[in-house]
């Protein structure tokens, strides 16, 4: 990209202070600007970046202007935080959209295909499956029979959709991540393990993320549902029958086992476990490395395995951390204990 | 799919009450029954579905029954959850084996490739690489070198079978599992780590299952192992020289470090670590996030980190969630002997 | 491979008691040797394997010589280990790197692939990219828009490498890890999340390697990067902007949260959680499935969850185990107590 000062104040409807035909081609975190790249200062702790950054245009708030010359190009607003990340998203929207069938792409007779679609080379398309108007398919994904994909949606390279599965508009699905592979449902016997058929599907519903190397099982029978609006980050375990319902946040390496059920606005840290077949309301917090074996209800937060309520295991943490102190004190009521008995 | 009540019936031997020419079209939880779906009832808590359920028709235990007319179509069987069972492997028979190799696919002259066997289009198989009868490959897998898959196997988009392993007869590796990538092992020197060379392989022996997105790392020399009949879900790490026996079964997002020996019918927890270079014996259950850091005998139950016998985990796990009350319990015997002391 | 015992010989200076004609075949590790094959013994508890091993040929430190004949051919080193070391990276080089493109690879018109490259078929190389002298880029990988690779790196099969991601010299990423997809970064409204623009890139530096199934974030702005010289096992996370210095070794199944900056030589253990935004200085070492949620100063060591420092968690979690016999003594302590006032 290239840019001058002038033509981001414009996007943004910002001050110019300095000169505004300054060029940028790159964007730098402020804690390490590189001259000819554009940075950001929102909040006072920064602000010495002011005089000390190598970039050569800073957006920054207009509370934090005290004199009248900088070293870098300023551009001026109310929210220096708000106004950059309306220029990031000018920014991407730049970008531009892929667009056309490359040479390379198998894509079966049968499989309908929407308007302004992207399909890379290499990846597969089988019978009957639908791609929505405006969607991108990376390179090396696998869609398989029947699947229905939505409108504006991007699949990474390697994405792997398995048959019959259902994904809604708007949704992004990272790279090597699997959705619609069997659940692990297998009946034990005197000879070894039989497996379950698992016949339903995944389906994933408008405004959906999903992380890279992710696995989301399809159901045995019936659905896996991920829903509206719902950000799942990477290397995920969603298993089989497993009802995710709108806004939760999860974060990466979590994992829900099956046929559990997790309500709205949830938010779930990094390498939670979440046993089968249990209910988790709404608005509900769960610690990363919690391990919660029993339904929740709506609003608590949660911490350790198995996971008690967010406070309570702090509390009882700290008591544990004293633990050797504590024994020691009891110890020493034993002596005393004892030494009254020999008197 | 679709079928009539009375071909159903006829595969499971069932009798039909009500209308046996009734249609159905696909297959629905009970919980969530569509009109023109078939499902069943084998367990008396969910009888109630019989009046109110929206599915077409219904296979139900004869032991539920209790009235003349119902408003689904109904198949009388002796074990419902039995037959439907037996009803779905039917199906999923029904859908066939793919076959043939597909236009784009890249297979090396010196591979031999078995009767009946499908290659999926972008598939890459290697030098000397054998195929086994009736197997089926979908398209985007690597095939290493010289390496042998047995009869009947299927392995799923995108999966990995690096140089030389040995896959036996009717597995089935799901998407995006690497089987054979270098074991971790690095020599520490002043200068940095150097790698020690991975020069072993894999062997899976028949009839195992290994779900998407495992990291199963080739021996440094000798080979990894995965028993016969084992399963194995998804995102798991089974690291170098690991031997694992036959019929365990191992829950999403476990891992089991190098060399370590595990033997049959074990039932491995979801998010477990088990250290290297230790041995579990057999008819193990390790609980979820358990970490395992010393050998296990036969039959023992664990929980925790690190992993103790799962009961003294649970009681002291409640002593633990009572620690704030029994440290205001000591407080107050150090109070008490103060008192006494100072009489 | 096929070599005679005095052509290994040969390559470690070695000195053979035995036929030095005998072919090997293969390797075995020395407690499962097989007839044909070669292996290694370097301490004494191994020593009885010289009569008893079905190996061919095995390579012995001289201080376990005690006798004049053999069954198997022995090669006499000073240090078995070493010499088998240096044995297994001689191999390594004669296995030959692979050179050439292959045909049914995509490779942009603007890419820049440098001499003796090997590109496999079904790998997608995006416009502008820039591939090393050397470098090995196995099939069904995709390299995007101005991706930089340096000399002699090995890309495995299905690894993603996102858009302006660079990677250093000699670098080594296994199958399916994915470089440079986007952050996990969303901002919560009343709507839902709104996704916030993710457009920096990964640095790798020099002699990185990393394993199958990883996700490396991009940075929002700026770089996530991954030090000279750093490894990093299979299924691990690392968010966006973390910054990674050198020499570290992370085992499997660890994730680092996002924007959290890490030193030198490091030790990070299997199945550990770092929050992000903190800082973690150099040789620490974080046991398996520890959760790190502050900055760790130098060398420290650290175990639990949230993790303390080794000795204290282990000491603690002594006391854990024996806490209900613990609550018995209080228990008892207030029985004492009571009598004592009830006297």
């Amino acid at each position: 990209m290239e840019f001058t000062a002038s033509q981001i104040a414009s996007f943004i409807d910002g001050q110019i202070i300095g000169d505004e035909s300054t060029v940028i081609t790159g964007v730098s975190p402020i804690e390490s600007g590189e001259s000819g790249h554009l940075s950001f200062i929102a909040q006072d702790r920064f602000s010495h970046f002011l005089d000390t950054s190598k970039c050569s245009v800073i957006i920054v708030s207009e509370k934090l202007i005290d004199k009248v010359n900088y070293n870098p190009t300023l551009i001026v607003v109310k929210d220096a935080y708000l106004s950059f990340q309306i220029l990031m998203n000018l920014y991407q929207e730049m970008q531009g959209r892929k667009e056309g069938i490359e040479t390379g792409s198998s894509i079966h007779d049968t499989a309908v295909i929407g308007e302004k679609v992207y399909i890379g080379a290499f990846t597969y398309v089988s019978e009957k499956a639908k791609i929505g108007e405006g969607s991108q398919i990376y390179p090396h994904v696998y869609i398989g029979k029947g699947v229905k994909i939505g409108k504006n949606c991007k699949i990474d390279s390697g994405a792997r959709i398995y048959d019959y599965c259902i994904i809604g508009d708007n949704c992004v699905i990272h790279s090597n991540t699997v959705v619609g592979g069997d659940g692990f449902g297998f009946q034990p016997t005197a000879e070894g393990f039989k497996k379950i058929p698992q016949l339903g599907n995944v389906i994933i519903e408008d405004d959906v993320e999903i992380g890279s190397n992710c696995s989301i099982d399809r159901a045995t029978i019936g659905s896996t549902v991920i829903g509206k609006g719902t950000k799942i980050d990477n290397l995920i375990q969603i298993a089989h029958n497993v009802k995710i319902g709108q806004n939760n946040v999860i974060a990466a390496q979590a994992g829900i086992a099956g046929s559990t059920t997790i309500g709205d606005w949830n938010q779930i840290g990094g390498q939670v476990g979440v046993v089968g077949h249990i209910k988790i309301g709404n608005q509900v917090k769960i610690q990363a490395q919690s391990g919660v074996n029993s339904s929740v209800n709506d609003k608590e937060t949660l911490y350790g395995s198995p996971a008690i309520s967010y406070n309570d295991y702090l509390r009882n943490y700290v008591h544990f951390r004293n633990f050797t102190e504590i024994v020691k004190r009891i110890n020493n009521l034993e002596d005393i204990s004892k030494d009254k008995t020999n008197e």
